[in-house]
């Protein structure tokens, strides 16, 4: 029997349809699960497929042509780090390691460097797309040796999903932990977006009491503009769905209003923090997140905490629609200034050199972010590679300018009203905070320096200097 | 010579001023620094007082009477960890060690659990009020060992600060990182009031186009009012005092908006992340000083950037100073009940049983956000020790329903206008999210569904639910 030119470590759905997607290129795949009653089931329900299966690792590697190329789908986290240290004993140097799970990218750096000393190769590959991605073209974000990733670039390029102009949408990240930490800053996005559609379509049904169906025209119209994205598609085909338990309701009427989280958001945000860029419409989101998962509390916070009272708002349902759907892309143009800014940061930080009009181009399919719109990143790092945010591209420069008073008005329209709509909150007031020459932040130092003397820095001269605040100083 | 009852290590501002606020009240305190030129000059400076300088640890440790007391004032991280490993050899079963540093709390459940192995008591203590709350009497938070804290109790129960009703501003916080932890909440509390602060002068300043005098008089008053607070007092000082460099300008004017940080805020943010709390008001504070530091990157997109169009509002100024007042405390209240929730969710995650009351209690005095207003939390969680939320009480319900109208007036105006407004725009929405019975997070929860097969929750019955968005299902 012929040996396979790749494995998959891993048989839950994400494993087993990137393995299938593999094959489906000419490719004979090993396959391996810890349970090997999924294995059976995977070959069972694929008689045809040239797959090897094994019930040992010994044997999974022994199936593997040299140097062994291993994908590994399993759980992020310990699990991750248990199968390395089973495998080990089996793999020789020049072996190439690749990590497909939602892994903490700081585990990455440390599993790439611990491998290297054994010699093995070690690449930290986001995978974004969900189940079905996997299995007909994902988008894929790999990190780590270099030559490694050039060793498995060609299957790569054939799984990955194939943007308009044909490019394969995967790419070199950089070393390391480059291409795990892109994939997190991605899902962080991912989460923007996911909030001000949410928003969006409160709004419509709150403020402008349309109806479910007349909510799925809308998105419908919307994925018509340069809104067209793969998030503002699955919301309009949400949105025409009936209850599959014979409710006769829309099936967004009886999913409870409690979203879930698996953690890459947070990481985001915690990252953010720590690196000091301002990332606040993703962190809001992730905390929208938080609080939705409070239904009890909010619950009975609702029958003591009052409304705003009621006003007699005259609205222009048309205008209003329009002004939503300006104020949605103003701030996602918000959220992606941000994601790219901490991008930068990261990069500049861990030493990645990543290139961020590449990072656009490659989540333009496959992915859950995919969108029209990020065409528009590309051209901007393609124009100015130094762009240091993306507000200041002359086409963002002009998106701002046409819709800040969308945003303005929705936003301050729902506080009115007490719709709350922290993603278009935010959005404007980070634009705001961007593009002031003066914060209020002398007040805050001067605080600093009243109660610490934590010095401050002057308009009129260089250097760090403290008040005499206190008479005996 | 007699032995020293207690024995600081660290002679930067922070441990000399705590050694002399000890001795102070009729102790004898050894002193060592790293660098003992330093000790020599903290001898030499306080030539009649009751300290006990030693240039090594070993005289040190044996100048201290036992049960040894050992409060490090060092540097937070390896210096810490560095001046432990140094001083482990000479210190015996059941001494205590004190760590008064500015520590990440999960570095002082490390050292607790360690130290304990040896015998040695170790009390992650929490330190507030700055040079002078040192000297004068600060607000103590000391986590760890019970049984250690109540040998030091009597100290630093008469180096604390007194609250009004002669109570000493310390308390037992919990086991191992609970003081720590406390105190960064703390932290994190204080940048968000100094962060509202600094939004209320500059809505006086650039939306009323009140003077630096004007403004110094507005802050005069709210002193007298339910806002009086340390921080409310020293604005009001500061924006009276005069530029000492001889520009003749107020000192505010000559403070460039760029607001440094020492990690607490962002630590407090990253750890409400990982916890799944709700911490908006915090985080946008972090984030806002993070904006302001990029004063270049500022200017440059201020001259790129649109501002909005300017509108003629006629605005009521003494309406609209008392609509500001009213904000800056409604949107307090919310970061308080975002820190206190912090702490209730991260007490049940630590098992630190942590007295919430108690904790507002001993910020009455000596810390950064000591206020008045704090009697209420004290209050509402004697009435209610099982208070969920801080909002929940009937006075901050109260609160909330005389002064949301301010707080909506002026977050729309500000957003109008294009002045950043981030603590009371994220106060607000934070309101209007806790208050919903209904948040669009089913569109969020259906989205995940769709993708990435996540299961939803449904709105009339129990259990988790996938529905067949695909036609291959």
């Amino acid at each position: 029997m012929s040996k396979a030119q790749i494995g998959v470590i891993g048989m839950a759905v994400m494993g087993k349809n990137l393995a299938l997607n593999i094959e489906s290129r000419g490719y004979t795949v090993a396959i391996y699960n810890r349970t090997g009653s999924k294995t059976e089931q995977v070959v069972a329900e694929n008689p045809d497929k040239k797959l090897i299966p094994s019930y040992s690792l010994a044997d999974f590697v022994a199936s593997l042509e040299k140097p062994r190329k291993i994908i590994l789908m399993v759980k992020a986290g310990m699990p991750t780090d248990a199968m390395i240290s089973n495998l080990l004993p089996y793999l020789d140097q020049d072996d190439i390691l690749i990590d497909g799970g939602n892994t903490y990218f700081e585990d990455t750096i440390r599993r790439n460097k611990e491998l290297e000393n054994s010699g093995i190769n070690f690449i930290g590959m986001g995978v974004s797309g969900g189940e079905k991605g996997a299995l007909h073209g994902p988008s894929l974000m790999p990190g780590g040796q270099r030559a490694a990733y050039d060793l498995v670039a060609p299957i790569l390029q054939e799984i990955a999903a194939l943007a308009v102009d044909g490019d394969a949408c995967v790419s070199y990240i950089g070393p390391d932990g480059a291409g795990h930490y892109v994939k997190m800053v991605h899902n962080g996005i991912e989460y923007g977006d996911m909030e001000l559609i949410a928003e969006s379509y409160s709004l419509l049904r709150n403020v402008l009491g349309l109806t479910v169906s007349e909510i799925a025209e809308v998105f419908n119209e919307w994925k018509q503009s340069e809104l067209s994205s793969y998030l503002i598609d699955i919301t309009a085909d949400i949105l025409t769905r009936k209850d599959d338990l014979d409710t006769d309701q829309p099936i967004v009427d009886v999913i409870l209003d409690r979203a879930g989280n698996k953690g890459t958001g947070k990481w985001s945000s915690q990252s953010a923090l720590e690196l000091g860029v301002p990332q606040s419409l993703i962190t809001e989101s992730v905390y929208a997140r938080y609080i939705s998962a409070l239904k009890d509390e909010r619950m009975a916070a609702s029958e003591i905490l009052p409304k705003p009272t009621t006003k007699d708002i005259k609205i222009d349902k048309d205008l209003y629609i329009k002004k939503i759907k300006e104020a949605l892309y103003f701030s996602k143009v918000m959220s992606y200034a941000q994601g790219f800014e901490q991008l930068r940061v990261a990069s500049e930080h861990y030493g990645w050199d990543l290139q961020y009009g590449e990072l656009a181009k490659i989540w333009r399919e496959g992915c859950i972010i995919r969108a029209q719109f990020l065409q528009k990143i590309t051209d901007a790092f393609e124009t100015n590679p130094e762009l240091k945010n993306l507000l200041l591209d002359p086409y963002f420069v002009q998106i701002t300018k046409e819709y800040q008073q969308s945003v303005r008005d929705v936003s301050a329209l729902a506080i009115q009203l007490g719709e709350p709509c922290p993603g278009f909150t935010s959005a404007i007031t980070y634009y705001d905070q961007y593009r002031a020459p003066v914060l209020p932040a002398n007040m805050i130092q001067a605080q600093r320096d009243y109660f610490g003397a934590h010095t401050y820095e002057r308009v009129d001269k260089e250097g760090n200097y403290h008040y005499s605040w206190y008479d005996e100083e």
